[in-house]
């Protein structure tokens, strides 16, 4: 990957260029954060002119390696103020790769009050004038269609859907799949940030690219089997993800007792089972669907965790389906139906906004008296105001953090005014260090230690003690900063996590792509340059350690059915990033 | 003034007790920040039970000095995330310093949902439950009379209105003023706080009190025959504020060109005469009013900036109608009636709403399509569901870094989350220092650099200029920090800067009320350290320098017609708060 595109749009001039020195060895958030870092005003406004928005595929994405076709977007958050990579699915990222372009970066913004869309082919980008019918108000799944139809069927396309036209803090930017459905680079408002510049899509033809060069063909192809089979073995991205998707969380943590439910007032809800995975895969499959259970987010995908959800007559509604949108809307809203649910989970995809956050807002507008507790029917039409928008769906579209503070409530579960994903932090402490403590804001997936606290993967760190958790959460969030980079799926980690060979077969694979002789250590080494790339971006932004605290209510309100409170000091926390 | 006095609404106890040696020679801003930072958690939220309320009178209060019946309420600010002190006329201040209560301190919260009324008489604090008919949407003026039948005329009343009871973060406290009608400590969200404590109304009947003790009596006489002479012999004090109010300042700031207009794209505005204190004072004297034009805040006053207007009947509409009010909806929004603008202002004293937060929310809600640009009947209407609340209601309550935050605006005009007022920074450099540095977030009360740059008070500094407003900054903002300590309203530094016997009346009066020999070196001593008390509280709340900053586009937005930037690098700014 050799090309490095800067757009700018406020003059339209497109400059492809060598990728820079200090980039050549990096890829994927490693890149994208280093160049945020390099390149953004920390103090600058996220929608404002100084911002920049950069894509770039990870080390491995392009190649036959195993779940490696994830694209990284970084800029400054609208919803956080702090540095943010996003990642996701779909087809884009590998055709970028494919076509040896290692980031696109967009700059400036334009002041004329018209859309456009970048068109990316081996000839370079133009900038055409978007269609009238993808611009307000217009639907992602509808976009898509009318972007495929126009520039070709197989392009790849990144969206700013009706959220991002409208700059809410909660705007995701989507991708389309292999399938033409919707995969998000969901939190942080990314969507907001392309759409603040004017630009309302991407859309990528890789005809004639030239594909990635591997300096050891034979090498590589050897890793990557053995990376593949390290995934096909384990217990969960061998069996439970494929099975039942990442739905299949709701009756674990149910069991757990850390399932934050009724807006983090309980950790269990009776009716879990009936939104749970295995309710979902069972429902899936008596309905029929289209021939299709589960599936991949992107080409190569072994682990096709992805629930492609019908409705009662077998018909498509929404897949990419996940655990955490279900526990925001099924748990912590109250919203009792998976058939609501997954409606809801289609709107918010087509608008083009976070779904965790989204959700997570919602439970928090039920708690402030903004929508009635566990009505379905009243938060999809109260999403759908997010297109719109009404004043109300301006208050949903920004998050919880704004859903908090205009209900004038103190339970906001926001850390760095991003949402609390749905694994609660007092019976699982773990986690609630990494939200804590994370660069991004409220994250699980920045250093997911529900692996080892609940799945019992890389070892065991009992959730309820305070012992081992600050340094798992640490370890974990060093290991993930260095998966990010790759282009791959975060769910390799639990494979890799207990599986050696399948570690050392993921840095075979980039050895042998690079011609390189990187250890375990460089890994380990890359992902705590990440995070101080990171953290020191978000320092210059206002961040001091008073931000890595959890909301105080985890504090004082004892969590049922095992009555834990959040219980980490502050020295204790701000040990996480001693390193 | 003996008594400190604490009532906790979780457990309904009042503590009465001597005041702490460490509080013993505060009073005023200088106590309320003092106690904040020694007693609220700084990262705790500031609707939640950690937060505590302070009521406190100055050193003055309650004497027969000119114009020292002000009181400052303290705490965390739900606007702002920062120690806040905002300060206040009206009755309630001379009540409790003649009574001896040094402060009044609002800990805990009720968690049933009643809304309580604290009853204050020399016989102790009763904890009644608030009547009804108060409760749920009426206005300030029909609770004052409420209360006024319940509990006597002459009582004094802080009551958190509507906007307070939802707890939106522009709730101010209102105080009833000598006439019974509404004064405000405006800024920062502080009503929001009183009513998360599940406190509508303190009452206070000063029946019996001893009144203040002065330890040198003659002494403290002359000095207050100088120092009132002092506030009658300046242009400003003596002249300028009694005929035309504090509205005065439209034409003077539009000639400037230093009036932001239409949410701060231009520095004058062609009809700014039509709004302004020229035409205000003609209009108040053309229809007669009840008798009244200008009047104090509080008994004592010898400046009466306050304008009581009245409609086109001669019936009573609002009084306290301030210039950054009328700025706001006048210029900032464009609304160019005065008798329009007249009423929302009566809506905002009612609704219990900062109406510099609200007006400038206003404007930005203009830019971003929420409001049409200038219609006053809609902006009117507007706030009036601030009261319901409806969901534009409560982002218009939640303030202006709400609004720009829902509408993804990057032109919000606010530091810290809350509202620039009335002053552009580009062409009056010294004002955008105090906005970026001081600890409240955007305030021009906290160094009122328009006294010298703008008014030639105190000397000259060239607005356009860098040169001198670093310092001049610095120098009122810790003289400010003095006098808001004092109980004295802070216009009587325009006399007291230029007047040099008028300064040292001031240091004799507290000299002879309370027996001490402070030179004027204590005087910027105490402001110095209430400053710093104040800097540490948000350093542990989680500010740095980063958050010293204006919004970025006054770097790059040159406003006309002087067509300046905002040019201070990080380092100047930085070097305010070097002392």
């Amino acid at each position: 990957m050799s090309k490095f595109i800067r757009v700018n749009m406020k003059t339209k001039t497109v400059t492809t260029g060598e990728v820079p020195e200090k980039y050549s060895g990096l890829a994927g958030r490693a890149l994208t954060s280093s160049f945020v870092a390099d390149e953004v005003k920390p103090t600058c406004h996220p929608l404002g002119k100084n911002n920049k928005l950069i894509f770039a595929p990870g080390f491995l994405t392009g190649t036959s390696a195993a779940n490696s076709g994830r694209i990284s977007v970084g800029g400054k958050s609208p919803l956080t103020g702090t540095i943010k990579e996003s990642n996701s699915g779909g087809t884009f990222s590998q055709k970028m790769a494919r076509m040896g372009i290692k980031a696109l970066v967009i700059e400036e913004m334009a002041t004329e009050d018209t859309f456009y869309v970048l068109k990316i082919d081996m000839n370079g980008v133009s900038i055409d004038e978007a269609p009238a019918e993808i611009i307000d108000g217009c639907g992602n799944y509808k976009a898509i269609e009318v972007l495929s139809t126009k520039y070709g069927a197989k392009v790849g396309i990144a969206l700013a859907g009706p959220a991002g036209e409208h700059r809410l803090p909660a705007a995701n930017i989507s991708f389309k799949d292999p399938e033409g459905n919707i995969r998000s680079a969901g939190r942080g408002g990314l969507g907001a940030v392309m759409a603040s510049k004017k630009v309302k899509a991407l859309v990528i033809d890789d005809t004639g690219a030239p594909g990635v060069t591997i300096a050891h063909p034979e090498k590589f192809r050897e890793a990557a089997k053995v990376f593949a089979k390290a995934l096909l073995n384990h217990p969960v991205t061998g069996q439970a993800l494929p099975a039942y998707g990442t739905d299949v969380l709701v009756n674990i943590l149910n069991e757990a007792g850390a399932l934050p439910t009724r807006n983090f007032t309980a950790g269990r809800a009776d009716w879990a089972n009936d939104v749970g995975g295995e309710t979902m895969n069972a429902t899936i499959t008596a309905r029929g669907g289209e021939g299709k259970v589960s599936h991949g987010c992107h080409a190569g995908c072994v682990i096709r965790c992805s629930q492609w959800f019908p409705d009662k007559k077998g018909k498509y509604v929404t897949s990419g389906f996940e655990y955490e949108t279900v526990w925001g809307l099924g748990a912590d809203a109250c919203i009792k139906d998976l058939d609501k649910i997954a409606l809801i989970d289609r709107e918010m995809d087509d608008i083009g906004i976070d779904s965790i956050e989204t959700s997570v807002a919602i439970a928090t507008a039920m708690e402030g008296g903004l929508l009635p507790w566990g009505d379905g029917q009243a938060a999809l039409d109260a999403v759908k105001q997010i297109a719109v928008p009404t004043p109300l769906g301006r208050i949903l579209g920004s998050g919880t953090a704004v859903v908090g503070k205009v209900c004038g409530l103190f339970r906001t579960p926001v850390v760095k005014d991003q949402a609390i994903p749905a694994y609660d932090p007092r019976p699982v402490k773990g986690i609630g260090l990494t939200y804590a403590t994370t660069p991004m804001g409220a994250d699980h997936t920045s250093g997911y230690c529900i692996a080892t606290n609940i799945l019992k993967v890389g070892g065991y760190v009992d959730p309820h003690k305070k012992e081992g958790q600050v340094e798992l959460s640490r370890n974990l969030q060093i290991a993930t900063a260095a998966v990010d980079s790759t282009g791959c799926c975060l769910f390799i980690a639990f494979a890799i996590l207990d599986i050696p060979e399948g570690f050392q077969a993921l840095i075979d694979m980039i050895n042998a792509q690079y011609d390189l002789a990187l250890a375990a250590d460089d890994v380990t080494n890359l992902g705590k340059s990440v995070l101080k790339i990171e953290r020191a971006f978000n320092t210059a932004a206002g961040f001091n350690n008073a931000h890595d605290r959890l909301p105080e209510f985890f504090e004082y309100e004892p969590l049922p059915p095992h009555n834990l409170v959040w219980d980490f000091t502050p020295e204790e926390i701000d040990e996480v990033f001693n390193f």
